[in-house]
């Protein structure tokens, strides 16, 4: 090491030795004939004093340093008892200029207000800044305890391929031309799931990884093209056993970095639960305001809006409150979000009801609606009206916002669920069905037998970690028996050939006797990023793309030559004979 | 779980206890009324006794099953001592077929001879196999232990992008498409280099991490179209400092995977001893027939093949005892790798030399070569005569393969050493130069001034690791001053549009302060490969491709449809200002 000491470690203990420091010119202040440079490593910082003006003259911003001096206890009154090495400082006798700065495009110190994408352009100099490297050391200091975990539980870490098979039906998969076989195309993995249950029909038991996962999509709600999974998967287990080996993972890492104590087991709640009390399949359980199940309620109305399969509340605290402007808003956010609107009743402080709907509704449904609902006088009550799974979703939704603009959600709390029973199949709008998780998700034992005749109904063996209203891993119990697999795809409308070219080297492993088996993926991006208190991924990943999937510092994704493309064969077809061994 | 114990950990103090197992029928043995079937699970295998031939009829070979029964210690002379388990069995009460297995298409025990297209097509059955399952898990923990040394050290996890830049000049690049920036792609990292040396302009100060890497190249050698790196960078260090960390690294795997005490510091050699005594970058220290340098020796010769400015020789113990054939096929071999032949003369019992060459050289030549040569009454002695570093790989490669012929490797010794001090550059053979390792490479600090002026002889800063003639790590320490890369850039003839175009990015950070910095990667499946006492990196990998690059299991790479190419917009071009704005 060309230093003896790193800058954020002098104390006052050290007073008097002779050290070495590197780092950068972080701050500097002149006074007089004296200039004090804060010289900042990985480590913190630590004040240089130099006597002499000229050695310090050139100094600039970020300048890379060696600095040889010696420790001393600052004067009464100096110390800087913020920082760590603020009793001492380094009287320099030596300077090396190692690197010189350029101006810079923004300063490292205290700037806010830069644009994300001359942050990103700049992100070495973003890294910079102490705040921006914390959360990526929070990432790894993560990532080293997800290890330990599961080393500790027995788990074999496994890197599956990143360069696969292409299917026709992979819609998001990133395709990558192969130069020795013109004409063939690997594909990059949406997840390693078809080589982890191959992992299991292995016999390994018990298969982990950080794998990186491609989705060549749009990158709305803060995505990224590439991301990371921690990506988990047990033979022999049942749903219990993959939830605690979850509990005990981010047991572990809120109790390392978040300082906080998990109270485990972690609450269970179902997919129906979920919807029907707060709109959404990962409810942020920090605040209350649960939506009422008004249907019943307004069985006999009149009101035609009201007529509905399903009517549904959520109340507003104060927000009989809300200026006529702040109630419209209201509208056009939910017609933003594909509403017709959001039905809102006003409870004044004398219990009158007002607003439009007010009008609508009988002596009868005004009298008890303030109970009903639990609306205290000053609140508003916002309705829906409508399908179900619709209506709740907005009232969700409505409840979330709700949540934000009241200040109702307490930003240091953390909480925890398992989101169970989601089902197994969807409406795809088309008269057929879709997996809402994947076509390789179980039924739960109950729906063993008769999930084909009643798709709308049957329960998937299926878990999702919820923390703060985010999903932070989803997995499911898989099925292993070709016969009910079959079964799914008949509900799901996959022909033979389809299931053939997507995962037919998984059905014919299964030949073999696969073992029950089950798992979970964790959104690692997300988890670091709760526990690095971030905002976005995008802050616990070094280098980032923006939502469009460009990289503002290296200029990817960019066009290539006709070289390129011939080189790398893309353009080639395959040989006929190629084509058909391969179909 | 579904069981209570694994099969592998039942002892005699179990003896008596009712337990549940899950695993698959290994072997299974009938007794006439009585059948024995080893189950086996990931943690080994236990005999189940089933005493009623109808419940054990239809259980096949690999057929997953649950079983309840009781342990009791074997009856005297039945007990198996090869197996830990091998002191009891487990009385069957219940059996569940957990599902049934097909035919397979090779045995899982003892199958030797099959195909590796066969076990790779079927890979999930391969992976039953303890002996190959073991080389997985040996990986795994290797990886563990990787975590820990690197966390002890300080350095920090750091996940760089696999959806990087393409550039015209990347030859062996991956390139993938963009379906939301049609016309342009991204390229598949070779490495992260220019990331992580970022990562050191970052602040970071020391970066590691398991890094996937892709090569679209010719599958020569042992390789793989993916592959993973140890990548590690540090800055503010020197090439020691790089060195103590790579011997705490590899000590600690050897030491707890290998049993083996790694004895540090490992010997370093000069790339010019390497070659001198090897003819090799990465010598195999486990057997000695050094090279000699015979040059001086036929300084005045008359035979005109030894008027070369190299003449060397090695010498073949026992050589002089080989046929007339074994002779001829050593021709064939030299001449397979581009030599014209291998001369060599035969020292017979009586100390006379003997060969076509003997007849070529003087009295005096011949009476001191067998003392100048070391070689000893019926030894061989081969030569190559020429340029020195043709005719030392010709002797290095014939050194080895006399290594492996006479048995002269003790294949149960490890043979660690650093190569260091290795040229900068190599000639292009087009009258340029090209760099040894890459264009980041710093000189050695003695020729930090003047290496443009002595392209031939400037000595990189830089270092190799090498276990048992293998290459499994290397790096350098880097440039970091703008104006020494420029000076690098001459001598290797990259205009200023091609360094722009290749890593612009990177010299635009290094105007903002860069530290000194330095690092290695290593090749983390050969590693694992050495640590699991694999023939082939695909011992370690669990889905290896083969040398085509194809996956029998898979079926990738494969062709693409017509819409797969207009989705993922392969054929899109550019727009105009679009291909501007990023060129």
């Amino acid at each position: 090491m060309i230093r003896t000491h790193t800058a954020g470690s002098l104390r006052r203990e050290h007073a008097g030795r002779q050290v070495t420091l590197a780092g950068w010119v972080a701050r500097r202040r002149d006074h007089g004939g004296v200039v004090f440079i804060d010289l900042r490593d990985s480590s913190g910082s630590a004040q240089v004093v130099f006597r002499e003006d000229e050695v310090a003259h050139d100094l600039r911003s970020e300048y890379c340093l060696r600095v040889v001096g010696q420790v001393r206890v600052r004067p009464e009154g100096n110390e800087n008892p913020d920082l760590p090495t603020g009793e001492v400082e380094v009287v320099a006798d030596e300077v090396a200029v190692l690197s010189e700065a350029a101006p810079l495009p923004f300063p490292i110190e205290g700037g806010t207000g830069v644009s994300e994408e001359a942050r990103l352009k700049y992100r070495y100099l973003d890294i910079r800044r102490p705040q921006v490297a914390e959360a990526l050391r929070i990432r790894s200091k993560a990532t080293y305890l997800a290890h330990q975990v599961m080393d500790e539980h027995g788990f074999v870490y496994v890197e599956t391929p990143s360069l696969t098979r292409s299917t026709p039906e992979g819609a998001r998969d990133f395709l990558v031309p192969v130069r020795l076989q013109p004409g063939h195309w690997y594909a990059l993995p949406q997840s390693p799931q078809l080589f982890k249950q191959l992992l299991m029909v292995s016999g390994l038991e018990r298969y982990y990884q950080l794998a990186k996962c491609y989705r060549d999509e749009d990158l709305r709600a803060d995505r990224q093209p590439e991301f990371t999974q921690i990506d988990v998967e047990m033979s022999f287990v049942d749903q219990d056993d993959v939830i605690a080996l979850g509990e005990a993972l981010v047991g572990r890492l809120w109790k390392e970095i978040a300082g906080h104590e998990l109270s485990t087991p972690l609450p269970r709640m179902t997919y129906a639960d979920a919807m029907a009390r707060y709109g959404s399949d990962k409810p942020d359980l920090r605040f209350g305001c649960e939506l009422v199940d008004m249907t019943g309620y307004f069985s006999g109305t009149s009101f035609r809006v009201f007529q509905a399969p399903y009517v549904g509340a959520v109340v507003m605290p104060g927000g009989a409150g809300q200026t006529r402007r702040e109630l419209d808003a209201w509208q056009d956010w939910a017609k933003a979000r594909g509403a017709r609107g959001l039905a809102y009743v006003l409870v004044q402080q004398d219990g009158t009801l007002s607003g439009p709907v007010a009008k609508n509704l009988s002596e009868a449904e005004l009298a008890g609606l303030a109970g009903q609902t639990g609306a205290r006088p000053g609140d508003a009550v916002f309705f829906a009206a409508g399908k179900p799974s619709d209506s709740r979703e907005l009232l969700g939704a409505a409840r979330l916002e709700i949540g934000r603009r009241c200040g109702l959600i307490d930003e240091s709390q953390w909480s925890f669920l398992w989101v169970v029973d989601a089902p197994m199949f969807e409406d795809d709008g088309e008269g057929g069905w879709t997996a809402v998780h994947h076509p390789f998700t179980g039924p739960k034992p109950e729906w063993a037998d008769n999930f084909q005749d009643h798709p709308a109904e049957a329960l998937a063996y299926a878990y999702d970690m919820v923390c703060n209203g985010m999903e932070i891993g989803g997995g499911s119990i898989r099925i292993h028996r070709a016969e009910m697999q079959q079964r799914v795809f008949d509900v799901l409308g996959i022909s033979k050939e389809e299931a053939e070219s997507k995962f037919g080297f998984l059905l014919e492993a299964f030949k073999y006797g696969p073992p029950p088996h089950g798992g979970i993926a964790y959104g690692w991006d997300r988890i670091c990023m709760l526990l690095a208190g971030g905002e976005s991924i995008r802050d616990v990943i070094a280098f980032p793309k923006t939502a469009s999937g460009f990289d503002p510092l290296t200029g990817a994704p960019s066009p290539i030559t006709a070289d390129q493309r011939k080189e790398a064969g893309v353009d080639a077809r395959p040989r006929e004979e190629e084509g058909a061994a391969t179909a």
